[in-house]
């Protein structure tokens, strides 16, 4: 997926939680130093801060207040990832080694939870029990959510559900958990809050089905990684999900997806097997239907331009223009 | 070590966190109950609990609200254990085999993840972010202890000040956070609070000591662990340390220390060599220098049977008798 323009109107902020990040990871150990300037440089798009800024903007004009809760929700993503690195053994990530390949398997595992404690240490100065709580919760749910996805790799018989609730704890959470924490810091009435919430849970469902279509139909140098990487690592997502289904040929791809060994050697193949199928028209209009819902929940909320940007966002998701 | 009788006037509350430590881990997938469950049962002296009760105890008669707490230290403990595991690469701990033999290196480090943020949750319901903060600000230098030990492997250049360095980020720092945090939410004044938080690191420092020295000389069947596990994984403690500096051979030990393939094969002659050197006997001098020490913030405490307890601690720490 290609940058935002709705992020326009938060851009100052996103420029002070990028500069906070950079600080935030600062330690007296110049290898942790090293191994998280390193993942601040790998970038991305700062999703999740964008939508902590945007949700709050709906109740307050001045977001400082906003940015310590952004950096966190960013260093927690980051947080995942580090770890996710270390278990998935991908080799890159955004184009850039990860901190895994350059660092080494130990500092990463470190270097995550270092990560993940300094965000706790930015979220405790809201001095809101809430807050901590929602962190807390959501936290537990995307580590189970890890190991379901890691418990469901070449697994063919299992269904929709199962990949809901893994795309769910992948992403979703963590996107609707921005929103959320953004409303609330900006002290929303609770029936926005949860508008807010349920926008952000349809959205990141939206997302992350597009990512795993990326996943088998992007170019690499856009993806920022390698295509067909879920294949490789025997991660099942929608598109085969579809085509083991309803595709051509379900037998033979349902006896390589449940193979380690195929899914490395004969990615290729697995591949165009599942673009064969009509899992890819499938799961865009699945992406369709998460963003319809997202769109839904904005009725709830006052029209302020934020509330555009939004529209705007799950607009952009539905054009497939990415 | 074996277990304290010090901690007999709050036997009914570690059996309440024991209780709570298995509530507190359930999960509805089932494979991270049964890792959570299998890590409970290996055990342990729930010193952490142990140490925030006794605290709490010298300003109150109803310990039912340091539970919570009492039982966080505790999981915060076993996530670093288990993601120690997934990193060390040792294969017992306590006697059980370690969550990654049994379960794999991926469930270890989402089921670490996810007692961390279960302890995050059970402390955020204190609604007092000192706490937090507290907790945050310590699992930040623990992580960053982790990885100072793990530079440190196999390096016979680093002296005292690395090696108390790295005992007090692994052993001495929880042990502090657990009476100061007893002592915080038991309501006690700053200055206690303070004397508390140095008793307890002073006693981690000689805890860690003396856990150092039984790596030499323990039976395995006490320690729970096997003998010299320090030195096959390159970890150079006090008795070493000393040896290195002042023992017989002292060239051919740095020669040997420096040599992952000599630390696991030659493990039993380094052993032999760091006996020979008075390595052991000045490491005891160091348990007892800072049990003496824990002992003297004692002195800033109200007399009631809580401090008793503590004296009696570190007195068992200075007697060498276990």
């Amino acid at each position: 997926m290609i940058g935002f323009n709705s992020f326009k109107d938060i851009d100052k902020e996103l420029g002070l939680v990028e500069a906070n990040l950079a600080s935030s990871v600062e330690s007296q150990l110049s290898i942790m130093n090293q191994a998280s300037v390193h993942l601040i440089k790998a970038g991305g798009k700062r999703l999740r801060p964008a939508f902590a800024l945007l949700a709050g903007s709906f109740y307050k004009k001045d977001l400082a207040p906003l940015i310590p809760a952004a950096t966190a929700l960013e260093l927690i993503h980051m947080a995942t990832l580090v770890h996710d690195d270390v278990i998935d053994d991908s080799e890159t990530r955004r184009g850039t080694a990860t901190v895994k390949s350059a660092w080494g398997n130990r500092i990463s595992i470190y270097a995550g939870n270092y990560i993940f404690a300094r965000a706790l240490g930015l979220i405790s100065d809201y001095q809101r029990s809430d807050v901590v709580d929602l962190l807390a919760e959501s936290s537990m749910k995307i580590c189970e959510g890890e190991i379901i996805q890691m418990l469901s790799c070449y697994n063919v018989h299992l269904g929709l559900k199962n990949y809901l609730r893994r795309i769910e704890r992948k992403t979703a959470l963590l996107i609707s958990v921005s929103c959320e924490l953004g409303a609330m810091i900006a002290n929303a009435p609770a029936r926005e809050i949860e508008a807010l919430r349920n926008y952000g849970y349809y959205l990141g469902m939206a997302f992350q089905v597009t990512d795993d279509i990326l996943d088998f139909i992007a170019d690499e140098k856009i993806l920022g990684k390698p295509t067909g990487s879920d294949i490789r690592q025997g991660v099942i997502t929608l598109p085969a999900l579809y085509a083991l289904k309803h595709g051509p040929g379900r037998q033979e791809l349902a006896a390589s997806l449940s193979s380690p060994e195929r899914c490395l050697s004969q990615a290729e193949e697995i591949i165009g097997m599942v673009l064969e199928s009509d899992g890819i028209e499938y799961s865009y209009y699945v992406t369709s239907h998460f963003a319809g819902k997202a769109k839904k929940q904005l009725e709830y909320l006052p029209a302020v331009p934020a509330r555009e940007r939004l529209y705007e966002i799950a607009d952009f998701i539905m054009s497939r223009d990415y």
